[in-house]
């Protein structure tokens, strides 16, 4: 497995387009459309939150056939959730407008949406939209960073990842793009991301890959502790690399999993980095926890303490926080062997031991915490099982930029 | 019941004192202290962050003897937690300090600690400022007044409380503070709280009456979502009403409950109105939910939210981020049953209807966002439970105070 340029086109057969459709901004693209001419297979993991916004009531109805996927439609000016029928309802025009212009079914056209919750599409500007898309759909690099760019709302960065594998004696390809800054605190996956692939695989493989990656990947991101209405990751597969279809977890099944966790987690990554008004990505890594589940639950506690994220935006080694997150995790452990080192590219330093804090340079903890990426490494000295969380800091801006986000 | 002015001197036969000890800061009083010559019945109910500091460890010892109790001596400077064995001595040492000054056992004295996490006590000036307390104690609304003062961290206002009452035919009071205003998200009770009475009750039901209290007053409360390592409110009766002591539930159970929750509710509202950086008291009210454990997670998810708290530091009436935090509470409803209203001083409006956005004046709705004290108000239609929570917005002078709260 090797990391590639490239997003969602990085995979054979897959043709992308971004365009300006004035759904919310002005000058700037801001819907995206991805597609096959080859029908794919499909798997989607969506919002735990019990309020869903229509796509994803759409989505969800969709991923159920399994197969025979052509396209998705992301718009990122409006969530299109709390809008009840009407919203579903336009979730359906927009799939059919696709349908009509790529000569494809209705119900092979998945829909995204990000943005400002409570309002209603413009359906006119959307079917407009959706025709400027489907003129400009190209296959290529170009193709799917402009996708990325499109679906961007308060992300300062478009997210792409790909990587090349082998499966079956067959080249293949997994890339992805997703957008995600606020709102941060996936319960089943991240706001939208869209993986593709032409690897060869059955339906249901690719629906249990996918559930058991996001466990420890786009489940173990949080920016605000918000669980997004909209969350949506799709995968779609077209089998175009020409494998033996994957139809039991073999070692193919295995180097698939493997790409598709090297591209989730570096998309995972990516949104963490690009929090709303972020200055560095929190790192929060759980070692020798007594299950897999706590050391996930301690991992993600940590990188969600508004605390400890104020503290790293100031680059204080506040460990007292730190040791304070992991206390109200919900998970049982003896906090007196407990230890907890702060690491970043600047160095490695010991701050506390045992439970309690150890004396240490504040000087060299400054210079630590001074960097992009942060790592918290917390070894409870329990058992065997590990998990690795991603947050950020929390600064000036995020309020600012939450402060005011419908004007 | 009627309110009164004072806080933990109102009821008879308490004394209190406040005092500098340098513990941490400078020119300001940073030691307070509580004493009953007449020996009291004690409860508590303490934070259920796995990581305890040194004197909740000891103050649930002393509690679980149940009486016999005199004393309380608080620092606000260093939190003791993290702090291992030699951190429990040190409380005990400051009990000692305050036993040999005031010819009483050290175990019938508490002890009560707020600040920085990870940093042991300066024992000099601890046991220097018992002295000091010891020599000023005073009966009176300004001793405790001066107390309530002496215990703030980045509080901006002491936060004082107490009632009348006639229990068995005797006039009685309920009377306290609490300091509180950032790491707050009480999961027993909040940061540290001290209630005092004149009530003559047994000590099981004292205990019985203030478990049940927290569910609805300081359980309700969130600032920032992070649970603290000192999370400590105790009650203390020493009897002094001179009524028939309450040892079942009868209707002096009740009013001392009814009195009991009027402290602590405006207690509560105080904590969340002066929570870090705050501008805006931001009240969540649930009606007709289907249970009352349900109400409550509900409450608290939408006061507890960085997104809706950043909202109504803009005055923005951003009713999507209210449906959104109702929604990953963890609680099952049907959204588009959900009816939702903004109401302060300055009047009250319905944003959303059966789950969905109606039109409503911005203008309004800014008004009504602007006053000090906010309230969401939601319908679940579901059955016959309500609850209140108390939080805050979320502002840039949050993440100014805790970005350096260190230096």
């Amino acid at each position: 497995m090797e990391f590639i340029a490239g997003g969602v086109t990085a995979a054979k057969g897959f043709r992308a387009a971004g365009a300006e459709a004035g759904v919310k901004y002005r000058n700037r693209k801001d819907m995206a459309m991805l597609y096959s001419p080859v029908p794919c297979k499909a798997a989607g993991v969506f919002t735990s939150n019990v309020v869903k916004a229509a796509p994803v009531i759409w989505d969800r109805e969709i991923v159920t056939q399994r197969e025979g996927v052509h396209a998705v439609v992301v718009n990122s000016g409006i969530a299109n959730a709390c809008t009840g029928k009407t919203g579903y309802e336009y979730c359906r025009q927009t799939a059919a407008a696709a349908a009509a212009a790529l000569g494809i079914p209705e119900r092979s056209v998945l829909i995204g949406s990000t943005g400002v919750i409570g309002m209603q599409l413009p359906m006119d500007r959307i079917t407009a939209g959706v025709g400027k898309l489907a003129a400009s759909l190209a296959s290529g690099a170009e193709a799917g960073h402009i996708a990325a760019q499109a679906i961007m709302t308060t992300d300062t960065k478009p997210k792409e990842a790909a990587v090349k594998l082998t499966v079956g004696g067959r080249e293949a390809v997994v890339g992805g793009m997703c957008k995600g800054s606020g709102m941060i605190h996936p319960n089943m996956c991240t706001m939208l991301a869209y993986v593709t692939t032409d690897v060869n695989i059955s339906a249901a493989l690719l629906q249990e890959a996918l559930s058991a990656d996001v466990q420890d990947t786009f489940n173990m991101v949080s920016v605000d502790g918000d669980t997004s209405t909209n969350d949506t990751l799709l995968v779609l597969a077209n089998g175009l690399a020409g494998n033996p279809e994957i139809t039991e977890k073999n070692a193919d099944y295995a180097a698939f999993c493997a790409a598709l966790r090297a591209v989730n987690e570096t998309l995972s990554r990516k949104i963490a980095g690009d929090g709303e008004g972020a200055t560095a990505l929190f790192e929060t890594k759980i070692i020798h926890a007594d299950t897999k589940e706590n050391a996930r639950k301690l991992a993600r506690s940590v990188i969600s303490s508004n605390l400890t994220k104020a503290a790293i935006f100031g680059h204080d080694a506040n460990c007292g926080r730190i040791m304070c997150a992991l206390g109200y995790a919900g998970v049982s452990f003896d906090p007196e062997r407990v230890s907890l080192w702060l690491e970043s590219a600047a160095g490695k330093l010991l701050v506390c031991r045992d439970g309690a804090t150890v004396e240490y340079s504040e000087e060299e903890a400054t210079k630590i915490l001074s960097c992009p990426e942060v790592t918290a490494l917390v070894d409870m000295q329990m058992g065997g099982f590990e998990a690795t969380a991603w947050g950020c800091d929390l600064t000036f801006d995020y309020v600012r930029i939450n402060a005011d986000y419908r004007s």
